[in-house]
């Protein structure tokens, strides 16, 4: 079993992190971005494109959109929803849309109104959309493991969104476990089954730590080839069918693992750190990251 | 890579998930008994054997120990560091023994006042008085990975510890990330390279969850042929040298991987997220357990 060289982390504080908060102003979000650019990280969800009055954290997404030229290292997406919500993000200058399609009927009819058979659908009309931007397309499967209202998902609705998105040409994919509740074999397994799909396109994943086995199934995920990995500073990010439960997995947390199994990573470990301490400051509560506690390795 | 059927659990809230706490009654202590008892566990570390003034919350050793025949289903284990401490134990009536050797010369000196060689040397002594007493010892080696004072710990000081613990016909083995810090890979590499001297003798590991890895390291070491995994109901217990981080990997988080991969256990969950709650109201502060406040996975 050999580990990749190198893992890219996209930072999905200020999307995923910040959706669940209280509002926050635009000049503290410039705060966020400034200490999310100081560490290092290449790829930032900067918001997403959906209803401002299920969202209200990220109704300002298109006036962040104007800031994000302060950062030119750094290359943005924003999360839609929708094939309005991908031509909202398009013109406010996005040129990297990720595409969320629930795996499970449930979560998608709660999440954007339809079945998952038609946010699927739409994915051709989003891609058409985007090349005639000359924008990118991720799609990332909500509830690649299990739904709050469903269960467990079947493996073949993951491979079938998957294989309907390679047709249409996406350029790159995801695995979310939307609610947190995947565990590292069960990681192994599906990411096993869709690489064959897939080919050599970019796969990264998504996991949330609500049940503790966040790090844990990151680490299989990326034994397993998966060389793409979302996560939050601070650990911010609730889930909305775990009210009061850790959020997604923590940056600074995820930067040491990987760093100590001797993969390299663009996010420097201090610099994480510090920007979990302004995140706390910002949001004006405790975030659950470890490495914010405990500092790094003593005697590096 | 096989998992195993079936990991033994032994939970050690009543020792290393205390010790840093304020001391609790005797009557709180048969409280926390009765919720681990509830869980279905099988092997419980009730107690050290160590100076009183260094550790007050274990003080009440003995008293404990007389306690103990109403759970006559758990064997019980005592920890001890030294052969005076052995004899404390046995006499108290512990047939399960483990004696902590530190693999790092800094640790074992804050620890024990004595170098990790004569630490080391003095396993022979514990192990000839368990026998005269028909009780085991199991050899656990603290800073396997990494010393606050001394830095990564040096693969072949613990190969020697082993090597020499099996000469002396130690019955079990376990490898201690004392200060919380290993990652997978690590663990990984470590357990190959100690398989070999153990043979098929059980060999355990004691992770923290202190920067976040722990149950990922859990995971590897059972991915790697460890069968035996410490843990903690409720997370209890901190780490002294990262005041106010988090402590063991929590019995119920574990419970809830191990279970998700197909893996048997001794431990209910349900019992063992109530029996953190438990833990809550006993130590009056709120413990780091994952599932204590997510709940299990929705519609199993």
């Amino acid at each position: 079993m050999s580990l990749p060289g190198h893992v890219t982390i996209r930072e999905v504080l200020l999307r995923d992190g910040l959706q669940l908060e209280a509002p926050i102003t635009l000049a503290d979000k410039r705060k966020l971005l400034d200490a999310v650019a100081a560490t290092g990280v290449r790829e930032v969800e900067a918001t997403a494109f959906v209803s401002p009055t299920k969202m209200p954290a990220l109704a300002d997404a298109a006036e962040l959109a104007e800031q994000l030229h302060h950062y030119p290292d750094i290359e943005f997406s924003a999360l839609v929803a929708s094939p309005n919500g991908a031509k909202r993000a398009l013109a406010a200058g996005f040129s990297s849309l990720e595409y969320v399609v629930s795996a499970a009927d449930g979560h998608s009819r709660a999440n954007v109104g339809t079945s998952s058979a038609e946010a699927t659908a739409r994915i051709q009309e989003i891609v058409t959309l985007a090349r005639d931007a000359d924008a990118t397309v991720e799609v990332i499967i909500a509830c690649s493991w299990d739904c709050p209202f469903d269960g467990p998902t079947a493996e073949n609705r993951v491979l079938d969104i998957v294989g309907r998105a390679r047709d249409w040409g996406v350029d790159r994919y995801a695995l979310a476990d939307t609610i947190g509740t995947t565990t590292p074999r069960r990681v192994a397994n599906l990411v096993a089954a869709v690489r064959p799909i897939v080919g050599n396109a970019p796969l990264g994943a998504h996991f949330h730590n609500t049940r503790g086995s966040g790090l844990a199934s990151a680490y299989a995920a990326v034994q397993s080839g998966v060389t793409r990995l979302d996560s939050s500073i601070g650990g911010l990010g609730g889930c909305p069918f775990a009210p009061g439960a850790t959020g997604n997995i923590a940056t600074e947390d995820l930067v040491y693992l990987l760093r100590d199994s001797g993969i390299d990573v663009d996010v420097d470990l201090d610099a994480a750190i510090a920007a979990a301490r302004i995140v706390q400051e910002v949001v004006g509560h405790e975030v659950p990251s470890a490495l914010l506690r405990a500092g790094d390795r003593l005697l590096n």
